[in-house]
């Protein structure tokens, strides 16, 4: 039975077939790409390196949007109606997660397919969860890797949808295009909802449930952001964010917020700033995947793992300086590579 | 003339001198153990090492406050009035310069004795500029560690000031107690002024100039930030960041804000919090100064340097993925070190 099962994985990872079968559109061959970039087997590692380099040049063609908000904000639906105008269009809409809290629940709550019942339903979307039990790092790979992967399946328009647990809106902000944050008026949302730095990033903020008796409230949570963008300087792009409100049960908006999105890649594409931060994104992620990985390699050290604790502690209370156990730290770790 | 110049520079930097004096008081031995700190020359950073040991356990007895403001928001001023208030109530005051330009310009724009002529000539009040001629993590070292050879000469309130170019605030508000941010009403500064994340950092904003025709303006860009800061959610120390306006020339406002700085720390200390962050920025200190150094040593191998603006193009164009990229070269700097 064991045996079946290991055979039956390996067909499904062959890189040909998976890059072939990607290239020509199948959804059931994106899932599996996508399973194989999110293994953490080493030969599976091996593989999916393959896979996201013969895909490499078939991808950069989509429109990458982000797209964040508290619980209760109500992405779900924003999302499926906002996929479904896109789809309507005749574009392909792929929809990623970036799920932090899924590293401490081993499972994902976001990308559920039943969340958005007739866009899981519909040939031109692809809805994927996010990887399940990794730290925000591997998880933001990942979800790298799998645009990459949705893009040389031909999907023209990628969704990355966040909670905005831990940094997790941040990481989003580096792998996209357009950049949205999702509010709710009223319940004092006002006062603790945004989190800091994210509304900085926002190339857009829409207030959802602008309908029944919110109406009052989102209109006036409209003119409030829109004072406080005000107080930001303008993007280096020249974009300046705008503030809009909508409704996915009434299905009012969504098309604004459509055209805004386009109206911004127009923007951008007439100014060249679309592929120059493209550029910036990729060099961006090389630098902090050395980073990471120089790190890890240092932590993982078994001789810096039995000191950096004792250090942390002198550091912390005031009984070495900071710059002293960094140098002996490193001074260890030389040590211990030669 | 050499040998003799080098004869009083070796006797400048007798660390043991150097150390009785500054826990003596000594302004001239505090002005030479800073200039001892800023030297590049590897001699001099190991005495530099020891000096900071010896002083580290009669330091953070001090309150860490970070100014920052554009040029022309009049930070001179009201530093000044500000620190001549604090000399008023029995204080000694050291003022530190960050000042991320001068790694442009190489010499040093802030800090300037003759912007603060009365602090300059107060016995109370220390001046130094800002090291000149570095990057902006060798300014931070070099001011992290003035503010440890400050403390230990016994002032008791260090204002560490920037102009707020790069990430020269981001950098100040690391490694104060209290970050101050000074504001100019008018001139459609509300519009470009602030920096992106700067106002979150804020535990107080300060309109500056409110005098004369400014007054207006002054009261309603108070109003304008109190509002905009409510957008934000409460601080996780609970403190609420408050706005006031001043005017240094007519040297209105100036007790407020000295009153407002000793009810944060009267807050931040009842809470536990005070140390708790210094704790937290020491420990944060030498993971950064880690990092650092990781990278240091990466970059500046000769096979890394040989082959990152190859990658880096790769990258860029989409020719290679960000992560094989940063692979291929980790395994190179492990080939290059055996």
């Amino acid at each position: 039975m064991k045996d079946k099962r290991n055979a039956s994985l390996k067909a499904d990872f062959d890189v040909v077939w998976l890059t072939d079968n990607i290239k020509a559109g199948s959804p059931v061959a994106l899932a599996r790409g996508i399973t194989l970039i999110e293994s953490n087997n080493p030969d599976h590692r091996k593989k999916a390196s393959i896979l996201i380099e013969n895909c490499l040049n078939s991808s950069q063609k989509s429109l990458r949007i982000g797209i964040t908000g508290v619980p209760g904000v109500g992405k779900s639906t924003f999302i499926e109606a906002l996929g479904n105008l896109f789809t309507a269009d005749g574009k392909k809409v792929a929809i990623l997660a970036i799920d932090p809290s899924s590293t401490i629940s081993k499972g994902s709550i976001l990308g559920d397919k039943t969340r958005m019942p007739s866009l899981a339903t519909n040939p031109n979307a692809f809805i994927r969860p996010s990887a399940a039990g990794d730290s925000l790092g591997g998880v933001a790979r990942k979800t790298r890797e799998a645009i990459i992967l949705c893009e040389c399946a031909g999907f023209d328009t990628v969704i990355v949808e966040t909670v905005g647990v831990g940094q997790s809106e941040t990481v989003v902000h580096s792998m996209v295009d357009f950049f949205l944050l999702l509010k709710i008026s009223g319940a004092g949302d006002e006062l603790q909802g945004i989190k800091r730095g994210i509304m900085e990033m926002a190339d857009a903020i829409v207030i959802t449930k602008d309908d029944g008796d919110n109406q009052v409230r989102a209109k006036s949570a409209k003119q409030e952001f829109q004072r406080a963008l005000h107080l930001y300087p303008p993007k280096t792009n020249g974009w300046e964010p705008k503030v809009l409100t909508a409704s996915a049960y009434e299905n009012k908006g969504i098309s604004e917020v459509k055209e805004l999105i386009g109206s911004y890649e127009d923007h951008c594409r007439k100014t060249g700033n679309f592929s120059l931060k493209r550029a910036e994104q990729n060099t961006e992620w090389m630098e902090q995947t050395l980073l990471a990985l120089l790190q890890d390699r240092f932590k993982n050290h078994p001789k810096i793992k039995d000191l950096l604790p004792y250090y942390r502690e002198q550091v912390a209370l005031n009984k070495q300086s900071p710059f002293k156990a960094a140098e002996e730290l490193l001074n260890a770790y030389n040590k211990g590579n030669n």
